[in-house]
């Protein structure tokens, strides 16, 4: 029994391997790596069942995570989030078996936690003193937090439209900060010189292979909160789209390990109608995205207007026979809201387009009334204040309703 | 088996019993009720080995939780946070073993989540369709969140200066919100008022006996947590008192349950130095605490300048030969930095608050180096976007660090 069965870094474009036990970013030929386990070794060494007494957090997946030695994990509890039964939501939309994974429920309130808590363990784990990133707020937020407690000094450059809270959380983290008049895509121009001048490790998004480990956890955990039965479709609000292929990821390991059976969900990419160059690119058939320009949406974190993972999240999308669809903001913020009168949850706005894609899909036809659906909330609405406004009446002392 | 092992409230000022099968406030004497389980039937038809098999939410404790039928539980995944070793800020206090619980997990971002989940859940049981409530901000985001899970309608009172967001979460959830230009005491004059003439469910602190048994779960959690062995000392930001409440009435029980053995935690109530009746009823040898006027804190969550279950925190510390003490501001803020830094944790003021105080009474030697020393973390920083400045550089397109 090893704690990790991490075997090679492999090239999803052109099939290279490399070794994973020295810092790498991305393949020679410009492609992210993808994470290899020994899987037949796994098999014969491991059974699912041993899984119920492990923490509830995403490290009782370790085998399948690529941190060799336990003591390099560096966790602050993540993982293991609520898989909620959204009844009266779900009968609003038609859909009998409606569920909210809830990643709210994670350190800094947003599923970055996850990327953040493997990507550091693992950049731990290979030596790494100094990491940059850009970032839209919520991923520079749970990287600044995760690199303090890991004793790795962090330099985060974020829009300055970004989530104002995401600052203070990498302020008070004591990484360096740094606003950009423009959006991630200026801010990893940026950090791509301070990285080449200073030697730093590149954590940007896929820049470095093992972010995409932890976001993977999310499709292990679904499969094992539903008994290792697979849903029908999983809809998933996608910038960078880390999250879509690492769960992916993780529905084919799990096949390989015979632990789920059948076919895999159906993939659903959902981007903001101001930023939709993965919908652009799959209603066209292509295999990568074109640059968005001049995006905008209030669902700032998938604000990304070219994902260098573009290609990967077709791929999971035309593989599983999804969709890639946008909604509008307007749509977004009438979910949100529909979301905490129904059924008490005050979800981010990414994760409210993610909604509003399932809404629109069973009006459609394409998701059926008997589908079993889960739509991903990656965040929690308390990081964006200004999602709601009030104007409730103000008493003074002596007064009454 | 039952699902609940439920069986009366009592007082614990006058030892009135009553049902728990009806709507209960307060006793006729006006003391606060306590919910009273069958434990001796519990003890010879459950043991704890089976709890390894539950979902990891407070529920898992569902024998000793006041629901009777579990198609009357509203839950949103709450409970079963972690308990995080922080070995630097333990080695920067000179205690061995440091452990946070952290309550910044839960739905809505605060512990309240657990005290509303339990209060509504039974509230829904006993056939409540309206309540109201004063808040310092977080309680009343939880309930006014969970009651729209659970299709009551709820009124909610709180400060004008309560925490903004927490006004964004009541009004999305589509509960009644009202501000008043004063404090929770004032906001629980006018609660009063419409209870009155409206006929709601009063769920203001202690009023109703079952938000108790869900900050009863902390305690729980951390003696599952911990192997069922007891910690040496809890320390709990108090205003209200709940949570302390409800950890020694868990630990109590847990012991009549045979489950855990030895002397109880030393139990610890901090407050701020601007907000500290407790703390100078404990001072002064007292049963119970008086008004405190004029009080201030940037930790608002402990702004309660006189608790009706006062007298059973100063029980509860006074029989775990604890103590109570009060830090200042400056302190809270110092802490939350020391603990973001070299543990990368944001929490809110009111867990600051604790961390100072294990700071201060390790320093006094009240608190030994060989103790084991769990500290509550009763809410996520994020929520508390203004105790925290930033002042980061701003770069243009084209410019760089």
């Amino acid at each position: 029994m090893s704690y990790s069965y991490l075997s090679h870094l492999e090239c999803p474009q052109c099939g290279e391997h490399y070794s994973a036990e020295v810092v790498r970013q991305l393949c020679t030929c410009g492609s992210p790596l993808l994470v290899r386990y020994d899987l037949e070794r796994l098999k014969t060494e491991w059974v699912k069942e041993e899984l119920s007494n492990r923490n509830p957090d995403l490290w009782r997946y370790h085998e399948l995570l690529p941190v060799v030695e336990k003591e390099h994990v560096v966790t602050l509890g993540e993982g293991m989030t609520p898989l909620l039964a959204l009844p009266r939501l779900g009968e609003d939309y038609g859909i009998s078996t409606l569920l909210m994974k809830d990643e709210s429920l994670v350190p800094s309130g947003s599923f970055k936690a996850r990327g953040a808590a493997v990507g550091v363990s693992k950049a731990k784990e290979l030596g790494v003193t100094g990491l940059a990133m850009p970032t839209n707020g919520n991923a520079g937020a749970a990287w600044a937090l995760y690199s303090a407690r890991a004793g790795i000094e962090a330099t985060i450059v974020m829009p300055q439209d970004a989530p104002k809270i995401t600052r203070s959380e990498v302020a008070l983290a004591g990484a360096k900060l740094y606003l950009v008049n423009g959006l991630i895509s200026d801010a990893g121009a940026i950090v791509a010189r301070e990285v080449a001048d200073k030697g730093l490790y590149d954590a940007s998004t896929l820049k470095e292979p093992y972010r995409i480990e932890g976001k993977k956890t999310m499709g292990l955990e679904i499969a094992e909160q539903l008994g290792w039965e697979m849903p029908d479709v999983i809809l998933y609000p996608t910038g960078g789209g880390v999250g879509l292929i690492g769960i992916y990821k993780a529905l084919q390991e799990l096949q390989e390990l015979g632990w789920v059976q059948g076919p895999l969900p159906r993939l659903v990419a959902v981007q903001a109608d101001g930023c939709a160059p993965i919908v652009k690119a799959w209603e066209e058939k292509a295999e990568r995205s074109q640059f968005w320009p001049d995006s905008v949406t209030a669902a700032f974190g998938i604000n990304v207007p070219k994902a260098l993972g573009d290609f990967l999240v077709l791929k999971a999308v035309y593989e599983t026979d999804g969709v890639a669809i946008a909604v509008s903001d307007a749509e977004m913020s009438t979910e949100q809201e529909k979301i905490a009168r129904l059924e008490g949850s005050f979800i981010c706005p990414e994760g409210a387009a993610a909604f509003a894609a399932a809404r629109k899909l069973a009006q459609s036809g394409w998701i059926q009334p008997e589908d079993r659906v889960v739509v991903l909330n990656t965040g929690a609405g308390i990081k964006y204040p200004d999602s709601v406004q009030t104007d409730p009446p103000l008493l003074e002392i002596g007064e009454f309703i």
